[in-house]
């Protein structure tokens, strides 16, 4: 497999192809990073944008069906999808209006959605999405039962193709703006946990898990 | 104008439906509390979804055009878009892993999109835009030249359907699993600004402006 994605004309990043990327380090760290994604899909001429929960294995993207009873009935024969997932970083204030930007990581993922019918497969995956952010959690749970499992409902594509997108640093203004007496610079953006809050049912004795010391989610 | 949209088989939320709302108050508040919006369009049958800076006038959706030079294009004639709009306040860990969850806010609208071709809407528009998040900042700041502003791209949309989900609050397990010996809470999400850095070429004796002080994203 080539490490970088060939982008076709779907894919090819059109506006500031500076900032774009198509390796697949790039575009995996930029996925890991998130657990939020966005699945775009048409049915009947008609586009739709379902956010969901989304996790990784090598290839293969995954999300979580939760919503998204459209787009399960239409993915009986794969369904095409642009997936993305997003982070901002950073507000960028220059001294021109037009220099206004956003720090971001973002990447654009093309491929054909189908539902994951293999019961193996589904339950690895949704193993992965709990024990992705809270390693081992998945056998101190209770496992679906039967219904469960059927009710669940997990979705999947192989990533054919995908661009990542990303802008850092402070801002870039027109040689005269620097002259301008006006405040330029970042104002940083970031995803962070609080302090993990315990159910108020939550049995005495029960002490908070190790991985919650450790749990990120970008 | 009704307070609420009349949901279409189009916007009703169909899994999860006592998360559902459609009032325009619910909606605006889940539209403003954000500056990243998620664009799906179709061209030729395929997908799309641009992630890209969003902000509202009344029952109108702006979006920035950078990096959508695909959509821009298809927006002649305007192009039907679903636009979502996503926050994550939590991850809901339950005794089963059936029942893990999110507590998250997520609008969904549909419209069509045009790009803004009126030059004082247009104008109008970035000054909104800019003015959003840091009041006052659009005359402090150099305007956009004509070129600059031939180049900048604004779409909107008037918003003809929308949905919002929302899920707050706490795990909420089967009976039988509050016996588990599990940990169960939510770990909260926020969305938080650090200390702005002002750029390494800032003019000495150039104080921050006061509204980076009072500066929010959510």
């Amino acid at each position: 497999m080539p490490d970088s994605f060939t982008p076709s004309d779907r894919s090819r990043v059109k506006r500031m192809h500076e900032r774009a990327a198509y390796d697949r380090e790039s575009l995996h760290a930029v996925i890991d990073a998130g657990i939020m994604c966005n699945v775009g899909y048409v049915i009947d001429g008609q586009p739709y944008v379902t956010p969901t929960f989304h996790w990784r294995e090598g290839e293969r993207l995954y999300w979580h069906g939760s919503s998204a009873s459209r787009m399960v009935r239409a993915t009986k024969e794969g369904i095409p999808v642009c997936v993305t997932v997003s982070h901002l970083d950073g507000l960028v204030m220059a001294r021109s209006g037009m220099h206004h930007s956003a720090n971001y990581r973002a990447a654009m993922m093309f491929g054909t959605a189908h539902a994951v019918t293999d019961a193996d497969e589904k339950m690895a995956s949704l193993k992965a999405f709990v024990d992705r952010l809270t390693p081992g959690r998945w056998d101190e749970v209770r496992p679906p039962n039967p219904q469960e499992f059927k009710a669940t409902t997990v979705l999947a594509m192989t990533i054919e193709e995908a661009s990542v997108k990303v802008r850092t640093g402070g801002p870039v203004d027109d040689d005269e703006d620097y002259a301008l007496d006006c405040w330029a610079g970042v104002v940083p953006v970031n995803t962070t946990l609080d302090t993990p809050e315990p159910d108020t049912l939550l049995r005495e004795g029960i002490a908070a898990p190790d991985y919650l010391k450790t749990i990120r989610v970008t």
